[in-house]
């Protein structure tokens, strides 16, 4: 098996919304950093670089997260990689698993018919939402997978459960002679369990039978296309006739709208006969609920994890988590409190699955607590919206150096702003000007308007909008370096 | 005994350290609306209006609150009363009931001189904090109560407890014939006993011979000086030097900090032989705790109070409390979450009591949190902390109409205003000009300025500030209306 038909896709379109309120859609927990320097994607990025050639190493998300994923993206490659060459396929609305593979194979197929290349890619598809540590064990896991994978496997990646956890999925394997032969560690799947009940679960650890399933696969193209076709042949069809170029890796956003919203592992691994397990012996953990935040987090004498700004008196087993305000808490036991600037959850630990339940409703009365965070990302930095009072919005923004925001006007808002930090180039009207730390300028309605940072350092300005509509939408672009017009 | 000379005193100085975060040393809970149309102030003095001559219902409070409390009491005056003749003694800081019954004395004592009437005067002193229903019962025993101190006793009201409050005082009371003789309903008082452990609690209950103390007293002016000359010297010794103006009602800050942090009932109340007590036969209830909100509160069919913006998910006897975020709750079981602008609490109920424990670590480690709320209360109106950032700090400031800010300049900040309602007569260097709704202005550091409302509608100004340091200390006042020059 030739080195360059070897691929990773790590799939990095997920919302993550047990972890709300930290994890939002616009800004979901793989993007976040849990008790680590980097991102938990970036850390699976890291963790790829080590087995697989990183020219093949892509990345798939919605569009909505693909200037976030591109520039954590950007930071990576520049400490680990030879060259800068990344690459993201773009899911045109945020769906599942099934879709999502489904067009990073396409994608690569394409890839290969470009490089004139008829070999059958193999694809080794990864969730950016996990911790694992011990490098070592996961890539000799991956080669394993990688080579029964090119014998016509489609291969799950098994951890040995040591607690009953309902958040997650199972696997039953039991050992087969031939399978053995190819990969000495790998199992027979018997059967993939959907998230079951305690008492399951706890049935399930104390047999020696069950593995959690780590959402990792290893696969050939052709061999998932053609169970794809078999167990789910509204997405085969779908991708099947999709034109795809390899230049803006994405699918027409029609296309795609079609798809069913459906997990691989529902669409082909619960039917698939071709199913076999690796077990993944390094440590492996989910992120997946303030529960599971818990269980990987270092607890005090009391069994609480306690996290910035909180004051607790008397408090058990239990998890505080503050992002901006003070908290304080009295004699809690079991609890799960987390803070951030416009949401608060407070939770029995052990209801912490139901967060998406809260999520869901939360969706149903369009909420934008779910959705945005008050920090929104955009490809030339971000904003903080600090305040909404009757009439007026106050926003920080920040520039990052090299970056312009659209020449723009709004019809129904006047701006002012004020150089908080760097120095600003300023388009208002007709004319440019610098504009320095401290002072000022208004914009009018219907005034064309512009923010540059041409220079070395970052620019912080304090906008506050005024007009009857203050909204995003409310924005007419003439002119923007990103496309956006 | 002659109407003129029959006085109440409202105590309105207290804390109400147990309701924090909503309730803080700036803004205590008796300032607060709480189920009422009118602050638990106001209310008090409503009550009163109906069984003393408002000409002779006095408040006492500290420096901090006495413009809040003058505002509170206009508003009522303007409603109930037929003169605005309000009078507030100023305590200079903030203590405890014993050295503001004493300053209330001496006060009276002097108005009475002033009058040239040398009939001792009644005083009915009541705490500002309670919720009391039904006027007339109200009324009856005050009257009953002023009966008896006119006799020379020192006369509580007790009321008659329906649950084991661990957060109130008890009055143990026995039959007396002599004593009902005066007020029929009277009882002659065994014992005072601080709050109880919640066993001893449910004893009184069980008994009959327990009342809650409510913390209302009547007696003469010369047998409360007399018994604490008997039973708090110190107290006495400075109170009886001090040289109180009838024009402004206070004592110099020197003396004042001399006396005891004490309770009138620590003081006194355990120790006199002259104690009587008239049942309180309304419903009255104490405000002195989350659990007492609780209480007092309507529940939903789960057993739970929820005010604000409160998603619940299978919550049980829980009160969960929003002023502004969003809170979110699972499957909580007898909690108490209040959440604030800048501060949150979540406590078992059970334990509420215990937030005094909190407020008391927060003072100590200077946390503003415990003081403060985002939004202070001045002379001229009011301001609200919007944002506070490295090198910034953006208020909203709220403008009486005909209110006035002080002429002032910053050493380290330059200012940004944005009007953003109304209409403001500003003062820049030597510069005065008009700031219609839209429009903005810079204020240089060392540059003299001004705010003022000279119209008819409130003003709503946005200010930004920039500086190496930014506090309410960094002020020179040149002229000022309030005279806080």
């Amino acid at each position: 098996m030739a080195v360059g038909n070897i691929y990773a896709v790590i799939l990095a379109g997920g919302s993550g919304s047990r972890l709300w309120p930290l994890s939002r859609e616009l800004h979901p927990k793989q993007l976040m950093k849990i008790e680590d320097n980097y991102t938990l994607f970036q850390s699976a990025f890291i963790r790829l670089v080590n087995c697989i050639d990183d020219k093949n190493i892509l990345s798939i998300t919605n569009i909505k997260l693909e200037s976030q994923v591109k520039n954590q993206l950007k930071e990576m490659q520049e400490k680990f990689c030879r060259k800068s060459t990344y690459r993201i396929i773009t899911e045109p609305e945020c769906k599942n698993t099934a879709p999502a593979i489904a067009l990073a194979i396409k994608y690569i197929e394409k890839l290969q018919q470009d490089k004139n290349i008829k070999e059958d890619a193999i694809i080794v598809a990864v969730p950016s939402d996990n911790l694992i540590t011990d490098n070592e064990k996961y890539c000799k896991a991956v080669s394993e997978g990688i080579k029964l994978a090119q014998e016509g496997y489609i291969v799950a990646f098994g951890v040995r459960p040591d607690r009953a956890d309902v958040g997650l999925g199972y696997i039953r394997a039991k050992n087969n002679r031939k399978i053995r032969t190819i990969a000495p560690d790998a199992l027979k799947v018997e059967s993939f369990i959907e998230k079951p009940d305690f008492e399951t679960a706890q049935e399930f650890v104390d047999s020696d039978k069950y593995f959690w399933n780590s959402g990792m696969y290893a696969f050939k193209a052709s061999v998932m296309m053609a169970e794809l076709k078999k167990y789910e042949r509204s997405i085969y069809d779908i991708i099947k006739d999709a034109e795809i170029s390899s230049q803006t890796p994405t699918i027409p956003y029609q296309e795609f709208k079609e798809m069913p919203d459906i997990s691989i592992d529902y669409a082909v691994m619960e039917s698939t006969k071709k199913l076999a397990m690796i077990p993944l012996e390094c440590e492996w953990k989910d992120v997946g609920s303030w529960e599971a935040v818990y269980e990987i987090s270092e607890l005090d004498d009391n069994g609480n994890y306690i996290m910035g700004n909180v004051v607790d008196l008397d408090s058990k087993d239990s998890l505080v988590y503050s992002t901006s305000k003070l908290i304080t808490t009295i004699g809690l036991k079991d609890i799960a409190v987390v803070e951030t600037e416009d949401a608060i959850l407070v939770c029995d630990r052990n209801r912490s699955q139901d967060v998406k339940k809260i999520v869901s409703h939360l969706k149903e009365r369009e909420d934008s607590t779910q959705y945005n965070h008050k920090t929104v990302y955009r490809p030339w930095g971000y904003y903080t919206v600090l305040n909404e009072g009757c009439g007026f919005l106050t926003k920080c923004i920040y520039v990052n150096p090299g970056a312009k925001l659209s020449i723009q006007l709004h019809h129904h808002r006047n701006e002012h702003w004020v150089v908080l930090e760097g120095k600003a180039y300023i388009l208002k009207g007709e004319e440019f000007f610098e504009l320095n730390k401290g002072e000022s300028v208004d914009i009018d309605v219907e005034e064309k308007h512009s923010i540059q940072n041409p220079y070395d350092e970052p620019l912080k300005i304090l906008e506050i909008q005024q007009g009857d509509i203050l909204d995003e939408n409310d924005i007419v672009r003439f002119e923007d370096i990103y496309g956006r017009v």
